[in-house]
């Protein structure tokens, strides 16, 4: 079969044997906001050139409203089964999978899609019950119930990182530069800090104005604040899996760790796996 | 004599008699940011053209590294007396006035410029005592006891609006309208939920999402997140006093009022009776 995991900005498409091992894979910068509807269909013919099997299962951004076909959420709890049962037919073969919705105690709503396939995905690995967080521009929380998904909590932690970095005066003073360990350490521990993340905002600003952070520092110890402060509103987490790319579930297990959070890294490549345990029940 | 109030982005000037009442007030669009460094006295003498006047006492950041000359923050407890004594004359009967410096518990730095002038001028509303709020680009905090300043907060509050409004994912779903009030209370209301702020932006998107904010709504619910979770913050706050622009004080102020917070308005014109008052100790 062929995999595909289609986001925003990126495209990923894997050629699966038959046992769903990983033969080829194929990316390109063709995420979803870069593609017209009408394009979708020769866009993933492009990538799988040469490819023949047979089906052709699809997961992520490529389900919304701005993808190829719109394919309503599954709301929590979500497990193989009603994922694959609400996957929609495309082309004859190819599907695409649905993302999840949770609603809170206060009524709103979150989603997320992609990430309920690489937890289907990690799930040996998770072992069926847990708290599994995959950082990103918006970063995923998820709650793992006896190899169902029962819970969802987004976090816009990088998105805010990238605005505040970019477009704020705390920017301005920032330079480019390797990651600080000693500054990440100091943001996240100013996370705890009284006066909350508003305020720790700008001491970002004082402590390099005082000349307690160069510019090279800054974008680090920003981060910890972010990080941490996202880490810590998971009050009571003890224990949790990361799936991310190396270097945000590294950042993101070094902030857990001063906090006394115990972090396991899952295989990073989920997508493919949990879309050839959702292309056997949608077959089944 | 005169009074300046000379901020980030705009310059106000005062014309005021011997009593300290304001007989004339302009207005000009600039602030230090618009002003080389050797243009300061051409731009004051300006603004300025036909008082004569003296003294001239200046407050705000063209007291700051990148103004007219930089001059040496006061740390707190700062009142009229230390204020006046760290004042700098940068022309025959012309004066800066410091800015204050505050740090906490954990360390880290807090100033501001310009704020603790308002403060002297609304001093005889505050009765020496209590706590005031500044709202702005960046809010400020103050303590005040016994007519001194004892502590200061700033919170990177309207600066993260601005930056999320203009150039997020939350700012491409939202249109400009006239502020909603029902969507400023659910923000506020939603502050306190659990999961805090990072999570709670996402769900801006959410919401919008799914049909329950409209485009000309979510600024306002996004607004009243972030003034909900300053206020949060300063926890075990139960009256506040206000000192800003009509607009931003009675945000604040409904802000307040929906979390038991009581508010008092001050009269937003402090910045011309703090100067004054200080004139009166630079010359004693």
């Amino acid at each position: 079969m062929i995999a595909v995991d289609w986001g925003t900005t990126s495209l990923r498409a894997y050629r699966l044997d038959a046992k769903g091992r990983v033969v080829e894979q194929r990316d390109a910068p063709k995420g979803i906001l870069s593609v017209a509807r009408e394009e979708f269909p020769q866009v993933l013919e492009a990538i799988c050139t040469g490819w023949k099997e047979m089906p052709v299962l699809m997961s992520g951004m490529v389900g919304s409203r701005q993808g190829w076909m719109e394919v309503a959420y599954v709301q929590c709890p979500a497990g193989v089964d009603n994922l694959a049962a609400n996957a929609q037919q495309v082309r004859e073969g190819m599907w695409i999978v649905p993302g999840v919705s949770f609603v809170d105690e206060s009524g709103v709503p979150d989603v997320m899609r992609g990430e309920e396939t690489q937890i289907i995905g990690a799930m040996d690995e998770i072992g069926g019950d847990g708290l599994v967080c995959l950082p990103g521009t918006h970063s995923k929380w998820v709650r793992v119930r006896d190899g169902r998904i029962t819970g969802l909590r987004t976090y816009f932690t990088g998105e805010t990182f990238a605005v505040l970095r970019t477009h704020s005066l705390l920017g301005r003073m920032m330079q480019e530069g390797p990651a600080d360990d000693r500054a990440f350490s100091e943001g996240v521990d100013r996370s705890g800090d009284e006066g909350g993340l508003l305020h720790h905002l700008f001491g970002v600003r004082t402590r390099a104005l005082f000349g307690e952070l160069n510019g090279a520092q800054a974008p680090s110890y920003l981060s910890g604040l972010l990080i941490g402060t996202e880490l810590r509103s998971m009050a009571g987490a003890k224990e949790v899996f990361l799936v991310g790319t190396a270097q945000l579930a590294a950042g993101y297990s070094r902030a857990a760790g001063l906090l006394g959070i115990k972090t396991t890294i899952l295989d990073p490549l989920a997508a493919p796996k949990g879309l050839y345990r959702l292309a056997q029940a949608v077959h089944a």
